[in-house]
């Protein structure tokens, strides 16, 4: 079955809100199996909405409005359907029961146009709601599904989980469910991970493989439909086995977490505690870390050491390590390392990472933007340092070199 | 001018990202008075792409695209659009160059997919990519434009608001051009905003007044079309006196500008500088404020100092403050003020900020997720401490903390 989401809405073209109903009804139309090929978005405009219905019927079994089913004069869902189709509207009792109680029970004079929200497209199946007023509507004409689903996310979501959902299953019953995983990369780019396995890509249409890049980080999602879980696992299972064979090493959760996330994960498995000392992150790996909640277990704390001085101290780093001439300066591999070995004592925890660097826009002590020292002590070890030369304006390098610090702890942590 | 905005991806479909895209050029072309009728989203595939552009073709007089320029086999805009209007694609070098400096600028082999990033429509105008490597593209043909620009936000928005505008203005000169000037409010919610302003923003036509939020943040639009500058502020500047009469404390910029950056623009304008000492933003405050270009001349830096043991190492404060029967603890109004105090005297700064409280997901201390302390302490003035009971979740508990923290210290050194 292929699906087309209609949101209805003049303030998503205004773009005064964000059309998040659009993303919640494809995550759940995936996960039943049916294909989304479109999305549209119109305004509360009657001729319009004709006009999107005509496209949509052209092209998908299954139309499911978003929006346009509430009180007022603007919300023209359920008549724009009712003129395609050639129906009547009418008033559903039970709906116009629950208003009028409503009101009553609030002592509110009920504004005539509040009976709206109860009409039904004749021959349509009503889907209760059970966090608003507005009633759904569900019907098939000609082997075209209709659903009509209220705007507000708070309404919306229920009433497609329930109600709408159930409707779903009875037209798609014979359908298999989709079943998918996300493999997560760190330490390796888009193009890169997809040029390695391009050709699995390319040539393999069960399990499906599709590549995308999330905020820094980069995933790949295996999916196949099958009768049960077993078997798609099974089918999955094999290929992330050839993809593993290639990128492995890059690979470091098959689930929907980020790389701050399995950090975290593999300090609490351990026990073990982290602390950061950041230069030209400026706090952002900080932020990062104690995003996960629960982390305040593993991060014991960090300092963001901006100038020499502070470098100095709060960490206790000699200045003449950091200034003057011949000295190593505060952008260097022997700095990183002193960070991350100070930070780690005075913290007592078991890893120190620090980051110091040039994030732009300018270059500093000559060096250049996008050059990032990372250095990760570890209690009893040898402190490593890793030279990273990253590309992108000022947030980007930030950004991949907090991810790159998660990154080269994650997979130290692996390896010990 | 009717425009649509197209966005491809197929991650889009299967709801693996939400389509911020849209939102972005829909207030963005809102603002050059262009009305958007309609929003598609469409999979990575060439057929139905192309199906795309001709539904869209015919209903609209500008195509915008977001997405699908990158390097991979997935990403077909160009090629969809080059081959709906029968046109050759070529190399653009200048695009080119730069793709293959920035390869040999960090050593690593350019991947040949990377080539496509360059790739032009014959005849169309190139728009430079400030932020990443896909060249954008524009032109017209048969009275129709297309405009072809990345998908990743920080690549996508540079673009529209430096290049593409600029070529758009180019074919909408004949229009009255769209004056708009942002208010930017910190300190105060979204519905109280538009409470305070509610009949202003229903009975006046001209100059109209949208509210929207912002990353943690409450914004006005005021916008009017007018001849010329001069006519244009006439107006927007009669609004404004009625806006600020009712809400003037809250504002704080009449420019798109975030209040980290007003922070720190006033902080420069005083030639003063600031430290922070963060427990439950978790060095958030410090990334927001560092996430400003060029603020390490008013930045020194920072500690998070999530346990008691380094609140006690880094900053001094007794272990008898902090914990022990009795003690305020460190979730207190006089742990913040020493918290704000001891890294005032440590960076020796103008002023001191911090923060203490409770992000969640759990209560601490026996104190409720939300409350948070806010310190601020001024070099030879008394410290201020505010006490914020903030709502929603941990990340929204935390931006709403550090970015309070901005607003307070702009009020302070405004005041001062």
């Amino acid at each position: 079955m292929k699906a087309e989401i209609i949101a209805v809405g003049t303030e998503l073209l205004l773009g005064q809100i964000v059309n998040t109903n659009a993303q919640f009804l494809s995550q759940e139309l995936a996960d039943l199996g049916i294909d989304v090929y479109f999305q549209t978005v119109v305004g509360d405009n009657q001729e319009r909405l004709l006009e999107a219905t005509r496209i949509g019927r052209s092209r998908a079994d299954l139309l499911i409005y978003t929006g346009g089913l509430g009180p007022t004069q603007d919300d023209l869902t359920k008549d724009a359907v009712a003129e395609y189709i050639g129906r009547g509207l009418f008033i559903h009792e039970p709906s116009m029961d629950k208003i009028e109680a409503l009101f009553a029970g609030r002592g509110v004079h009920m504004v005539e146009s509040n009976r709206r929200q109860a009409l039904m497209i004749e021959g349509s199946d009503p889907l209760a709601n059970e966090t608003g007023l507005a009633v759904g509507n569900a019907l098939t004409v000609d082997g075209t599904h209709y659903m009509l689903l209220p705007g507000p996310p708070r309404e919306l979501q229920p009433m497609f989980k329930g109600p709408a959902k159930a409707w779903l299953r009875g037209k798609t019953g014979e359908e298999l469910p989709l079943h998918s995983r996300q493999l997560r990369f760190a330490g390796i780019g888009e193009s890169s991970l997809e040029a390695a396995v391009i050709d699995l890509i390319e040539q393999q249409s069960d399990p499906t493989i599709a590549p995308y890049a999330k905020e820094g980080e980069v995933a790949l999602r295996i999916s196949t439909k099958a009768r049960s879980e077993a078997e798609a696992f099974a089918k999955i299972d094999e290929t992330v086995s050839a993809i593993m064979a290639r990128v492995g090493e890059f690979m470091y959760a098959q689930e929907d977490i980020s790389i701050e996330e399995a950090v975290v994960q593999l300090l609490r498995n351990s026990t073990r505690t982290m602390a950061v000392a950041e230069s030209c992150s400026g706090g952002l790996l900080a932020e990062m870390i104690t995003s996960v909640p629960g982390s305040s277990s593993e991060f014991v704390g960090g300092v963001v050491t901006y100038t020499n001085a502070m470098k100095h101290k709060l960490l206790g780093i000699p200045l003449a390590q950091l200034e003057g001439a011949g000295a190593p300066g505060a952008i260097s591999e022997s700095t990183a390392a002193q960070m991350a070995e100070r930070v780690r004592e005075i913290a007592d925890s078991d890893f120190g990472v620090s980051l110091t660097g040039v994030a732009g826009p300018a270059e500093s002590e000559g060096k250049p933007v996008g050059l990032v020292y990372l250095g990760i002590a570890q209690r009893g070890q040898q402190t490593a340092v890793h030279t990273l030369n990253l590309g992108g304006n000022r947030s980007t390098i930030r950004l991949r070199a907090a991810k790159a610090a998660c990154y080269r702890l994650w997979q130290m942590m692996r390896g010990s």
